[in-house]
């Protein structure tokens, strides 16, 4: 009896990619889901509903127990504190910058209370602009007032 | 002679605004700049160009030095790595999570590069939901792309 | 104009509560509030609705200006990652102990997601005990199940 | 002569719950103990009496020299000292925020002291609620007074 | 109103007992207390019983109000992971060095439980030896046993 | 040739001690020294002498080889500033609350100096006591003044 | 199907250069590009387009696959926030020495921004020095302008 | 008598510069220094030769004191072991990303040894450049090779 | 009464040092003692014994009451571990690089012991050389065997 | 094609000596070099050049490919900011006790630089003594100026 791990699955996910000359937003069209989504569900940052495991799994061609270890809930870590790679410590920086920022206009519009990172959707999309392409992120999450008791 | 410090020109708004009643969205479209931009710049992570910060002055009637202070390129610092507040450690757990996500779909978008942090702006918005109203946060960076020589 | 800090506001009630010789319990029976939640607006880590600042304030007799500081989203800080204090250590222990099995258990429950720390309550209460009385403390919080988009 | 470690012993019972589709209440009211201590202590962060160790390695058929290593004293270690996980960091986020309230009321019920996390003891629920199914977690520890001597 | 702190009266002890001439020795057994638990106490790190606080404020001649302050819970603060005066950090590496001797021996002698630093107390003493006198330090503490439920 | 490491020997008494059922008391009466160094030495914090070392290696009936690496003088590490495990954490806790307390004694018993952890001994014991068994711990170490040139 | 890591090439490349006697000034010289890219693409720390990494694996005499790893973009990783190296940590010190310089100058001879360190370039040559010869570092970055919204 | 010190000092010339409309560039040509070394004396972070420190003070009218002030050996301190000011932030990534290509091209270029950062200058300038004008930054140090003895 | 503190006393030789146009040398040769302890005394590193605290302050003409406050054993602090300014940093590298060069030739030349950092002293000076000066630190400390009981 | 490590040369090295029954100090004499050098360059922390380099892999009899190793410039890394060890901690405790003393002396008997940890060297010695002998460290490094430009 050998078990397949999180990293098992993550590591043939990202060969099959490679191998079939795939891309993430393929993958995603392909089961239904967004890219942002999907990459990180593939990467062990989020649980997979069993459909779109086996979606996910039948796409690319996977051992079936690799569809089981997509569904579990994985433990999401995070070695860095403060992120090395460049693109990774630019959102850090916006953190860091505009946060007291994004803090005082929630409660501005809301109220006492934060962006839910639990009921939340992001997407990525790249803008054209003559001065130089953007990429757009945007962030969607459920307003969570604090309780008073 | 006595100088006059980001810090003192920080507090001078916040009292300002509370005696006076005003929100971000007021104070930023008196000045027509964005409530993102004018919080940050309020909070010295952000320097105002000399219309905007004589605009900004004018209506909080703030004293005269202050403007120049406004003007100021500031020292942008952070003293929490892993912030605490609920509010602002949400935004640093989707960098966690969705970091290396950000990262890959830049990279399947455009090429090997980065969202500048600098050639940046968002917007924050409510999103009225009938599940719970949503906060939407939304980013603009222009991408950079690494060189080679 | 002088302007009255959170910090001022809970010097201001721990006075008068010493001076007083009221509890913690007394005060929030006062206001109509749990102990738990009346203690932690106190110090600054929840906001209080605006009815509930002015009960305590009057209670306590505070100057008017306490009453719209206690109303202030307060910014949760605490700088010790790991406390010291014996009595709190205890429970970030707890957390490093038993964190791990808290997940397993939720995700066995309720599926994949987490216990709102926002949309939370908690008790505190002796229970009696002939081997030695004990401490309860009865936490609560929304289930908050994970995104899939 | 091969050594059985903790952590090997850990492995085999999480392969034999998911081959045989057990869960933690059933495997902990299979050896008459609770859920939370039963994956506790299959966790290695809890010690198993001799009995107890032998029912669960019969229970999932485990190798004999598994009830030995069960009995043992872990060496308890968790690694991150503030947690990423978002489920285990939001209990680490009660603790920052009210610590020091529980200490307070600790302390105003009982006197000067503690509560323990050895003579400790733990259960989750879930608690149905027409706006959203809530966690219950309810602690309880030895209350432990300071000495002066 | 003016409120004497801890850090007050601590900062009062230190100079009467200089001005007075004074050995904590002395203090101890003017209070009826051990030398240990009477310079804790005196520096913030344990609260004293009404009498003994009353005890040390008449003998030292304090104000009234720092019998009250002595009696409160302190909240145990240091603010070095790792000490860096000598004599404190030979302490601290005793702890890594001796650490997991002392657990096991635990272990050994009472089952899987620790040394309570609650109940709690300790002595310091010199004892002369020819090759150079030595330090001896004698801790004692209740054996907590982990309870399994 | 293949070298035995310090980590080897380590291994090699725990699964003897375990197989033969013996204990750190009996191990260290049978080389005639206490159980606090006898562990220590296994555990490589402490070098033995080749008298002992013989000893040892004698009456578990490890290799030759074991011998010699038991003499060496080993690089004493541990990972953890701060522990986690609760059994250890106490003593550290010790440390930061009573550190001071025990520099202030030795100053007034000794001078301006330190204990030494080097020479340096200590015992474990059981005390009998009706209201729950005590852990009492031993320290003695040479007073080292501090030189002035 | 075996992956080829980034660190496998890497490894090649450094074996390749050790065993045929090349130098990176040389390496770089038969692809076209300048040592200090060369170098830090060998090492994972920027992508190449596939005619460099064609380029270099055909010149190292590496396997076909090198060419496709080669052109990833690498997650950057450095694991010593203050490096240990004195070569690296001299740079480090000259960071923390005149980085405020460098910022300040910036801001008076272009504004308020920073010098990109994605559309950058460096050049390290030797100037011969009677007084003992100079490492010369030139680096070049965009200058980036913060924006105002 | 009072004494003046650097953070006085510092004060002193950054109120003087503004209130005189001086640029850096204008107070180094001043002195007959460079830009670079002038701002970091100023700073605090080098000390003046006495006849630079009598020009400086001098030229921006700062009492005689100031002169001894400026000649002193300063205790150079950044607090910040990552820097968060984006500016001085793409320096310490620069040293991340590019430090091991520069210590492999220094000894392949010298042999063992490092780059002083202590017999060592730098200058900052801006080149113009169609696609947008660009930082340089030039830092030159006296190689040092190390000793075998 | 107000009470003189360490920092106090530094303070005042700093001044008296600095106006008097003192060296540490000539202070040292005042009092009969080392440059070095004269040094360390005066920042608070190490006690004075009475006639020499009473020697500095009569040399210094310092108010009375300093020579008590230099007779106290000090608590020795310093707040970085890793120290920032370059003269302090190279001694903290050469103790990185050199370090375990020195463990093992003590322990080559003496047995498992270390050299004391209490019974201990240092000279420094300078040795004229024709290719530069060089800085000379000559550290004895007396040799601690480890105890074995 | 296998490489030979650096960590390997280091193995075979101290494998040869135990085996060979050598010392540190007839290594070095056997090569022409001083003790502390020859420890440290076998350690990884300094480059041999070739002659000696060979005169080591010849008088230890390790295979030809060592002999480059040994050349190779290291890349110098500790792991523990603080070190654990008490051999090498009391170093680490000398520069935060003597660093700031060590730095003031060599401004007086030089001006405003520092002692080189690169142009460096160093000797251990036992030095005989009745009341216990004392172990010696000379440290010899070229004093550097700072550069002002």
């Amino acid at each position: 009896m050998t078990d397949m791990t999180r990293e098992d699955v993550t590591a043939m996910i990202l060969t099959a990619k490679r191998q079939a000359g795939l891309t993430w937003e393929g993958i995603a069209e392909a089961i239904g889901m967004s890219p942002v989504w999907t990459h990180s569900a593939a990467m062990g940052m989020n649980a997979m509903p069993s459909d779109k495991a086996e979606a996910l799994t039948a796409h690319l061609a996977l051992p079936q127990e690799a569809a089981l270890v997509l569904q579990e809930s994985p433990t999401k870590v995070w070695t860095q504190a403060v992120p090395t790679d460049p693109c990774i410590y630019r959102l850090y920086e916006i953190v860091g910058v505009y946060g007291p920022t994004i803090k005082a206009l929630i409660h501005e519009k809301f109220g006492d209370g934060i962006m839910s990172a639990i009921d939340f959707d992001m997407q990525i999309s790249r803008v054209e602009n003559p001065k130089g392409d953007r990429v757009k992120i945007e962030m969607s999450g459920k307003y969570l007032s604090y309780n008073a008791w």
